[in-house]
């Protein structure tokens, strides 16, 4: 269980990273959207391996093909299967993991869970998992554009370590963001990204970050009462994402800080419409879109996987030392960008389509 | 939508602050399991008005009543539906807020997704709502109990704004909670906090702060890859109580500093079995426990009803000024913990039924 | 599990005939629509014990109450819990089942399944438990009423054992149905089902028959591909009502002796629109309506409670032999009309929210 | 939405007769199940065209690869991924279907909904979609095996039109059904099946019939009460499948003219278990299986497309006759069994996990 996402626009995702490949299955697409490989390869590049010198050397394409749902370019409503198919697979570079628990990955918890583990690339915890989420959150994208053509999803680095990039949520732009390969939009501290990642890479550390994202120009109402709160859901869609740790919106942990008066978002009237003169809320109150800007922040942890020896332990209750081989980014958040965005379409998405489902009737 | 929680221990919650009552249908309880409204009292008497002179002094019992899914004191498998009647129901208190939205509430946004909203005490953004969640919770705790008996849940106020406690989630007991009625288990730290509270209440203001939760004695290997993960669970399961704003497990935002050599979590043996030597994984490792205690923390904002003056626009697009009436918590803190358990409950409840779901067959 | 029904427009119905009541919680009820108790109780009186001499003569009101969801006589959006109190339980009539099991009932499947049962009144298996799908169903009906104008949904009572009633289900109304306490709309068959409802009844026996049912004028679309095809959640929607042991659509059972150049319905314009020169599809093509009228008829089996002496064996595993007392319908389908219309609406209801879900974007 | 099937136990199914292919992705199978393309290809051989001289001669081999979720021929736990791709796709047999409906088939309504449709092959609604239900359902069905082993499904063609074959449910085995190309056990009754369906083949008609299928050897208290009724979720399986019109167990249609005293099936003890004297509860009461033998009939209209003139409408309103090209079954009954059999061990796998999910607790 577990690997399917969503109410009303629902994807399943399957694949590891050894094996045919992997992929998505999405349900619930509205019928005649425009729709071909060439609106789900951009994101699925953002994401993959080999687009610069600070990311893993691995060499994928991450080349997808859509094998159903699209007739003549258009959607026809039924499920749309997209497969990347899986290429440069080395299972020599695991052997050792064969028996070994790498720390901090999900090696134990699977063997813990199902009594059996796809040892070779980490099988489903495997990063390459993604794949299948962001090509699905380029079609989540694509329904969203049909229906609020003002809706614009931006994610970003903030922050790697110490070194934090002040982004503003209201401005920031995809192409500021697109800029670097670190995917921070703040070309000085940028630069400073750079750097630490290769020096950790070079002493064969690794390091995580934060990274932002804001949703602008997207409606008021999104977003269920009580359990299917907008930000429940999107903190899940985020927790969900690999070397997550952490999740918060508007205000955060610092607003807990503030008294009331300081924290509440006054409202007022602009351009004709109800708005708020402070945004603490982040674009969400009671789980639901005030139509300001959804601004939220991921934490995701150093990279698992490190090249410098590490205590752990067998399978068999042994005491043992690992150095892990294999190609590993030191920095995942430059390739999180997507990952980040395409949950967060999707997120929005569902409960775009869901809202159409109850919306008023008979007036 | 939205008001149904879990995949195979399922609660679907329903109730305002205003109208018959609030109450929850819990799907999939097991059989055979002792069940009263006294396992269920004490865990509402934690959430209840008027638990002490630092909460709302509205007076409400909340008393549980088991209309179903029990006979001769064992449960039969079958829906359980849980009923509390609402009590001290003053509607003109909000006679006022019919026309105008509350900052920072979810007046205008119900508004803007139904075009309609149940003005009197918030209608479901109520945190009465919350009962059901507690009532379930409860039952989920029992079954807990049953399936895993060292398994503990204890959360607790670890912050209000800036006065914040040390508190060793290893050793932390519900004793410790209990014993003040802030719910923060260090002594000093809690006197502190109900000066802060009684004072900003005078003041007629709001403040925030931080629960911590730990669980401990649980089992390895609870938790679904992908996007059902214990982690991404738990943060929806959060982020859905109001007033929510972030959620951090394990190192949190702070671990985004280290490096992988300092973060990653040694195994070793202990007891006999696969442990690590540190926690910064908070217990969840590719989103499936891995037998160490759980850690997590949620923020929560400042309650929004506030007793001052507020700049905000009426649903005719007016400026106006409102200044709360009503009985309102100047800390929803103490009052939360037992949320924050009763959602960390509901949630290892549908993971621990799905992993007996998917066992290994046939060996 | 299993007390959810519905993907979009969901509900949980709980209770048994012996504890506090029996209800129900709607979920996604669009926002807006007036909604009172008058608008439920005719249904749940045309299901209710006593009302006529042909039915079980218990005493019980069945009066139904809204606890949440409507403020003003409106729908806010959010979950519509419904109450309907027990009354008039007389445990004692069933002492003698508490060892028993009585043919042909769910005694010994439910303590096969559970290790547990609720003796009295047959808990959950109780053809009380279906108050809560009539009170759904009215809503639902509402809503599709609000959004087809013109739809309307007739079941009527076809046959009881060999007696059988011709029935048009392009004209077949309400009123006819509701002429006669059998809800047979022919009154020369109804007069004889009368008679032999009553002489069966004399006799300690019991009897079953065929309702069928009919949905005229609503629209083409609904439905979606695969598994959840209009008649085959209608085909669980039925065989989930007590009794139930069969289903047919349009040509049913009988259509399978027909060649396909018999049994296709050709296509032609009539009032400007798609139509069939026969339907034999039953108003439904590829799982997905066509706009003709739905027609369909279930199969139900003579009550398993009679008051004849039964063959059966303890829950000890000894054999004895079983009277049952208590006061039980000779035949349940005059009572199991409403039930066939609610199940109806409740599925028609689903589909077309989710029809609106699903709907094309940006055109 | 309708192409994801099961709670526990779930499958995904997608595509198309023209595209890249069909498929399954299976969530929540036990890990540690040896499973390999061996496993499934059967069952996929006996649903596919051209394996007799009765049923169409398209050649496809539809061979199936499993892309993800086993590892050294054992489960995971993780989805299965399961592709067959498309061949010998003759596009151009279907140009005059462009413009035209095919009477009784699935054209005006997938355009009714959708506002397209994938012409060729009939997209979604063509059988070939049941690929990916037979491959899950040998899945289910060696997990059944490891769960219940003397647990036995054996589906048969038990009609074709007025050729009915008796057969006893409690004998009839799988090599008996095998022993014909027409999967009707009993020889002399296939022998005429046979020579009705070349007669008909040859005058470009086509005939339907009736599979019945019988569960043998599975366990008591699997079904959930209410709405997830064991049999009710195998009408839904069953009327989900394309062609059928019609579902009864046990007694069915046929019951409905007996009494209750002639009807109730007698508990008695044997071989030290509760048992039925007689079955016409079909082997589930209450919703719940009670051990004996689960037998059901399932409806199959003849098949829709027709080498004869027909009359229908273009997609532009005018009135048109059709003649249909292209390589199709006079009877679709043969390679329907397989697909009345998966679907079975999909209904009854998942409720097999569910009951494992909800066992009681601590005892």
């Amino acid at each position: 269980m577990g690997s399917i996402f969503g109410q009303v626009f629902r994807i399943a995702t399957w694949g590891e990273s050894h094996g045919g490949g992997v992929g998505v299955v999405i349900e619930g697409c509205p019928p005649r959207l425009p729709l071909t490989e060439a609106d789900i390869q951009p994101a699925l590049d953002r994401r993959r391996p080999g687009q610069s010198d600070i990311v893993t050397p691995r060499k994928e394409s991450d080349t997808c093909r859509i094998l159903s749902g699209v007739t003549n370019g258009l959607t026809t409503g039924t499920p749309i299967s997209i497969l990347v198919p899986n290429e440069d697979q080395r299972s020599e570079a695991y052997s050792e993991m064969e028996t070994m628990y790498r720390p901090s990955h999900a090696d134990y918890t699977y063997e813990a869970k199902y009594g059996i583990r796809a040892v070779a690339g980490g099988g489903r915890a495997s990063a390459r998992e993604t794949i299948g989420r962001v090509a699905a959150g380029a079609v989540a994208a694509k329904i969203l554009a049909a229906l609020y053509p003002s809706l614009e999803i931006v994610a970003f680095v903030s922050a790697i370590q110490d070194l934090e990039a002040e982004v503003d949520p209201l401005t920031v732009t995809a192409a500021e963001v697109e800029a670097s390969p670190t995917r921070c939009p703040v070309p000085a501290v940028a630069e400073a990204m750079i750097a630490r990642i290769k020096a950790v890479r070079s002493e064969g550390d690794s390091i995580g970050g934060v990274i932002g994202c804001v949703v602008r120009g997207g409606p008021a109402g999104l977003g269920d009462p009580v359990f299917d709160k907008l930000d429940a859901d999107l903190a899940k869609a985020m927790l969900s994402l690999p070397a997550t740790k952490g999740f918060e919106i508007g205000s955060g942990f610092a607003g807990t800080r503030l008294r009331g008066s300081e924290h509440n978002d006054a409202f007022e009237m602009r351009d004709g419409r109800v708005a708020t003169a402070t945004n603490r809320s982040g674009g969400v109150q009671g789980g639901i879109s005030n139509g300001e800007p959804i601004v939220f922040r991921v934490a995701f942890k150093p990279t698992a996987t490190i090249a410098r020896a590490q205590q752990t332990v067998t399978s068999g209750g042994e005491a043992a030392e690992l150095k892990a081989r294999g190609r590993h980014d030191a920095c995942v958040l430059p390739r999180a960008v997507p990952m980040v965005e395409a949950m967060t379409a999707l997120v929005l998405c569902d409960h775009a389509l869901r809202q159409r489902a109850q919306g008023a009737v008979g007036q």
